[in-house]
């Protein structure tokens, strides 16, 4: 069983519109909102590929309890602590006629100490029964960026590799709790080196490489970092490893990221090889881009993902 | 007293971003939800201008909740009929650093037959007590495009003047059913007279003039358009009026609409001769476009736009 963390999960609302206008009254169609969020698009994935899943995660007033019954449609196991404020939305404006999508993120509810202690009680029990843990997505309002370092040292104490994906200060601290593997993206790698990593051309390996390495030197055991369509880029114990798809990827990164995750922290848990966890992990990735909703993807479209991917071992410097 | 209606009732969640990205992710501030909808601006602007008011409409779910519960807070008397369905969102991105808003509003719930009789049993027992009934607002799916037309007839009967503010066929039908006045802005005169009404600089008076009197034609004892920075267009039964303000009208446009049909029907109630109504009604929607949040206004840009609208009897053809 993996244990994926959700502390700031939302409820995702996609408006369809053929041709916006930026600047005036639009009547769009809705779909239904559906549950969403980082640790929850990591939960999705691993059920998918058939690996035991829970979610442990807040939630609060009516757009948690939709929340927590579109989780149960989808049967997934839930330990949610309630909260007083309300879970968040996020808006997707599809353009259907521009085949553009902007997506606006609310910040979330404010969480409070007494919230967030419970949560840590209901994850403690959690942590017991579980392989490994992946800690993923934005921290509400109210928790300091240490707290994904605090729950990764609790992972860490009950003996539970973690996954970290996270950004900014949360990423920074988290890392230095030593979790297995941290899974920035490029933009969040740049934030934390401070300094672009790309040329005119995309990510430049080198660059990449050096500050993947920097990061890795301050406490995680591996660092994998998601370049889009560029594939993957690992520092590990047992060396850098680069996975590249066979085509271009194109399509919706939503959810992109976190089918690299769950792919990851499913190889860690089967004890596969480097090589192999990377080929399913950049497979599931390429996978989720192309599907048309964010977050999902056909199983065909994985296995013809995992036949193209070429993985070698990373020299750059 | 004054009976506002509103069937399609929302609420209106606000979004600031500097400089949005239409093609990526936007963290916006979030401004909390406010009760919005045509009906419930015009109560809005009736208390601010010292009408008694009250409202009357359809709510459902979490949503339904939070609007009601604004209105308590703004003090404003409503008899609701509860519905199965959830009340809908608006959701307005303002992009402050372009100065421009891109509006989305959903259609609304599916209201079902008996909720609609319900609402009549309610709606026949508030108009008893009531001055005028202003009907304004999108019909929700499964209300039919004569819904305004029988509500009209049933304050009709019950001796209550109504001012009718729909657009397409539920306006045609509405009109039909001989309100005290029609209020169709610009656009929605041009969809029920099948013609472009404007001119590269802006309306065209004369074929403003006559599609008011076609509209008139076909029922209404009044029919007033709402030409935005232009002003005012009055066909009634006491000849045409034009009401300009002062100088050019700029900022949102939002509620200005709304603040006219309050402006209108409190002129109506009060007795006030046509170019006293038009000449107030002016102002309000003049004032309201220049307030920053949609639908309200400050007392000294009502008091500077009432000293600069210039009334005078109409003769285009």
């Amino acid at each position: 069983m993996i244990l994926a963390v959700t502390l700031n999960p939302a409820l995702d609302v996609t408006y369809h519109v053929p041709g916006v206008d930026w600047a005036g009254v639009n009547r769009p169609a809705v779909t239904g909102a559906r549950a969403g969020g980082k640790g929850l698009n990591v939960a999705r994935t691993l059920r998918a590929i058939g690996a035991g899943v829970q979610v442990a995660g807040l939630a609060g007033g009516v757009a948690g309890e939709q929340l927590l019954s579109a989780l149960g449609e989808l049967g997934i196991p839930a330990s949610f602590t309630r909260i007083g404020g309300e879970t968040r939305r996020t808006f997707a404006v599809v353009d259907t006629a521009r085949g553009s999508t902007a997506v606006f993120n609310e910040p979330g509810p404010r969480v409070g100490q007494d919230e967030y202690t419970e949560f840590c009680v209901r994850y403690e029990k959690a942590l017991a029964g579980c392989a490994a843990v992946v800690l993923s997505g934005s921290l509400p309002p109210g928790l300091p960026p240490g707290t994904y370092a605090e729950l990764g040292s609790m992972a860490a104490a009950a003996g539970v590799p973690a996954l970290l994906d996270a950004h900014g200060e949360a990423l920074l601290r988290g890392a230095a709790a030593r979790p297995a593997i941290v899974k920035p993206n490029l933009a969040e790698l740049e934030a934390l080196a401070g300094r672009s990593l790309s040329t005119a051309r995309g990510a430049d390996q080198g660059a990449v490489a050096l500050a993947a390495r920097e990061l890795m030197a301050t406490g995680p055991q591996a660092v994998v970092v998601t370049l889009g369509a560029g594939g993957l880029w690992a520092v590990t114990g047992d060396g850098s490893w680069r996975a590249v798809p066979a085509a271009d990827v194109s399509g919706n990164p939503t959810g992109a990221g976190d089918a690299v995750a769950a792919g990851l922290v499913h190889g860690l848990v089967l004890g596969r090889p480097w090589e192999e966890r990377l080929r399913h992990a950049a497979a599931l990735g390429a996978a989720t881009a192309a599907a048309p909703v964010a977050g999902e993807f056909s199983p065909a479209d994985y296995a013809q993902a995992l036949a193209g991917i070429r993985v070698s071992r990373g020299e750059a410097r």
